[in-house]
This record gives structure tokens, sequence and C-alpha cells, in this order.
């Protein structure tokens, strides 16, 4: 296995907490990004705390997203749409992997939809693409509950991750990452426009947990 | 279980005639249609051939579209996305459930991909709910692969049904249908809206087909 050296970009907010901690259960050094370094420190503390008698764990630290960003070979999108594409606009991503699991997300009186983006020709992984053309997005992790990433569970085997991009390198980074989520490797899902697809079928999912009270995900059949 | 009476419009297609197959094997009655009757007969015959020694199975006619829609409680549209609206507004749907598996999807070099509809902000679902205003439209069905549907095994019990709707009353309907193809309920994904999430997610499922030589479907973790 390869061990990464993973910034993980708003690493305080649930989903990209969760995803450090998976990272680093499986034995990669995880940095966990914020606006302000000292609000990254506690977070990566508590992350800590929780792997402690993990055998073969990680490092996980806290810095300001863009220390994060400067000693790591993959960087984390987690972060809120609201603010992305500024805040990408301010990272060093040249020559990096760049994973996006942002989903951009509207809310009103009917429920969760995905938001529209460029009159539905575009996603949060395409607008970082554009942003930070010298880095390689790959879209990946957008289905994975915080709650269920931040459980006891060694691997979240019941579910897959889908990874979308337009080079095989940067898939192939997501796809192995994805072992440490659920024990296997992610899935090719095809070039990087797919993330118009991926990021608001979270919606979806949201909308199933309220009806069915729970945490669900995305398993893809016929594959395995 | 209730018993259906099922227009399938677009009968004669690999995604219609699949699924009114799969309805009459577990005893729905199922009218298969087209634009020209003499087309639907062939197809029913072979449909009803292929059922032959199946316990229960429902009867399989063919017909022209709209007179399959006249004497059914549920009408399926399985028809491509070009012509969707023009046809949809010759056929008589006033009062019946009408379920939606169309995917909208556009082909380049660069594979498959979503449709844009109504600049993001539309789906083939809501078109023919607009277009059929007294009709209760429902999406379901978007997923399973028609060579599966085919296929000789009972159930697809590896896949999940996901269905959109704004009334439980069609919901309910499409739900209950889901048991003859997965042998269970079909979830409650939300409102009509996530159409637009549903039906370009086949753009992915047949990237990851052409990618891994498979025809896979979905499946939501979490629930079961």
């Amino acid at each position: 296995m390869t061990t990464f050296r993973i910034a993980v970009i708003g690493g305080t907010g649930p989903q990209g907490k969760g995803l450090g901690y998976r990272f680093a259960r499986h034995g990669h050094t995880v940095v966990l990004g914020s606006r302000a370094a000292e609000k990254a420190v506690p977070v990566a503390e508590e992350v800590t705390a929780r792997l402690s008698g993990v055998e073969g764990a990680g490092e996980v630290t806290g810095a300001s997203n863009a220390d994060a960003c400067a000693g790591a070979d993959v960087v984390l999108l987690a972060v809120p749409y609201d603010g992305h594409d500024e805040l990408v606009a301010t990272l060093p991503l040249e020559g990096k992997v760049v994973i996006s699991c942002v989903n951009p997300l509207a809310f009103d009186k009917q429920g969760p939809h995905g938001r529209i983006i460029d009159d539905g020709a575009g996603s949060a992984a395409e607008s970082a693409q554009r942003i930070a053309p010298e880095a390689t997005v790959v879209g990946a992790f957008h289905h994975v509950s915080a709650v269920t990433l931040w459980g006891e569970a060694d691997y979240l085997d019941d579910e897959d991750v889908l990874v979308c991009g337009d080079t095989a390198e940067g898939k192939a980074v997501a796809i192995e990452l994805a072992r440490s989520v659920t024990g296997r490797d992610g899935i090719d899902a095809g070039k990087l426009r797919l993330a118009r697809q991926l990021e608001p079928l979270t919606a979806v999912l949201i909308s199933i947990n309220k009806r069915y009270k729970a945490h669900s995900g995305v398993r893809i059949s016929g594959l395995h």
C-alpha cells in the first residue's frame, strides 16, 4: 500500500474529519486544515485520541488550509459549496492530486436537491479543476455519511466509493484511498464531468435518510 | 398483492420489454405499446413465450401506445428522450399513475453524460407531469439494466428501485411494482424533482459498465 500525506481542506467539518479519521486509521498521514490553525489543532487531537490503540495508524495534525496543502501529496476538498471557489483559488494546489467530495446542495420546503451550477453544465469538481488547472482534480467520497465515517467499524464494507476524473493517475489515488474507507478499491465511474451526477445524488441520500431515519450510502451491484 | 393493468409505452424497446416481462412474471397484466400495434404484437408474443411455464404469470398483449393506455391503471413511460414530450402529449393519461423510467442522456467522445434539461432545473419526469397535469407522475426503474431484466433470475435481488414523486399514492404504486423486479419494496427517494438526479445517474452506470464490462445497478446501503 502507498502511504500518502493527505491535507483535508475543511478538516474540522464532519465529512472532512470523518474521512481524515478513516485515512489515518489505515496508515496515511493526515493534516486537517481549517481557516485558522488554532481551530484545526483541537480537532486533530480529537481524531488522534480516537485512534489511540489502533495499530499502524498515521499521524494526524492540524494546520491552516494553505499550510496543510504545502506538504501534502493529496489534497481533499471537504468544504461547503458556499465560498468554495474563492477558497480553492487561495490554495497552493499545483502538481497535486486534488480529491473533491464537495456536494453542492440546496434546501427548501420540498427538501434537498442538487444546486444548479453553470446552468446544469458544471459541478464543484469541475470548478476546482478550472480554478486550479495545474492540479489533477478527481471527484470521490461524496456519498459516505459523516456519522458512519466516525463510527467504530473498521470498514464501511457495505458502501462503494465512486471516483470520476479525467486522468487514470488521479483516479488511481482516490481508488486506492477508498480502501481506507470501504476495505476495497473505489469504482472508476468515468470522466470528471460525471461529478455533475455524483455530487447531487447526495440530495437523494439525504431525502432517504429523512424518510427512513437511516444513514444511507450507495453500493454498485453487478461488479463484485 | 394488488394486481395492476400496466401499459408500457415504448414496450418494444429493451427497457420497456424487460420491465413488462418482470411485471407479468409476477402476475400483473401488461400491454406493450408501440407506435403501431403490429410492431407491439410480436414482441408481446416473445414475452409470452418467455413466460411459458411461469406459474401465475399475467397476460401480455400488444397494442398501439394510445390503446395500451386506455385500459390501464398504470402507464410506464419507457421511451427514448428524443420525441418524449411530443409523444406524452398524445397519450390519454388523465387520472392515471404514470411511471417514468426515461433517462435523458447524451453521448460524445468523452462518453455518456446527463442531458441538460431546462438549464439543469428539469427532468423527463417533470416534463411529463407538466404536459399531463391530470396524471400522477412518478420516476422509478431508471437503473435496472435491460440485459439483467431479460434474464432468468426470479428477482434482481442485488438492486434497488428508487422512486421519486410528489404524492404518496403515486409512489406507493411504483414501490409495490418494484417487488416484481427486486423482490422487495422500492425505496421512497423523495420529491419528483429528484428525478433530475436519478435520471442522469444512468450515465454513470453506463460508464462503469464500459470500464468493467458489467451490467451494474444501484443498491442503497444502510436500510436493510
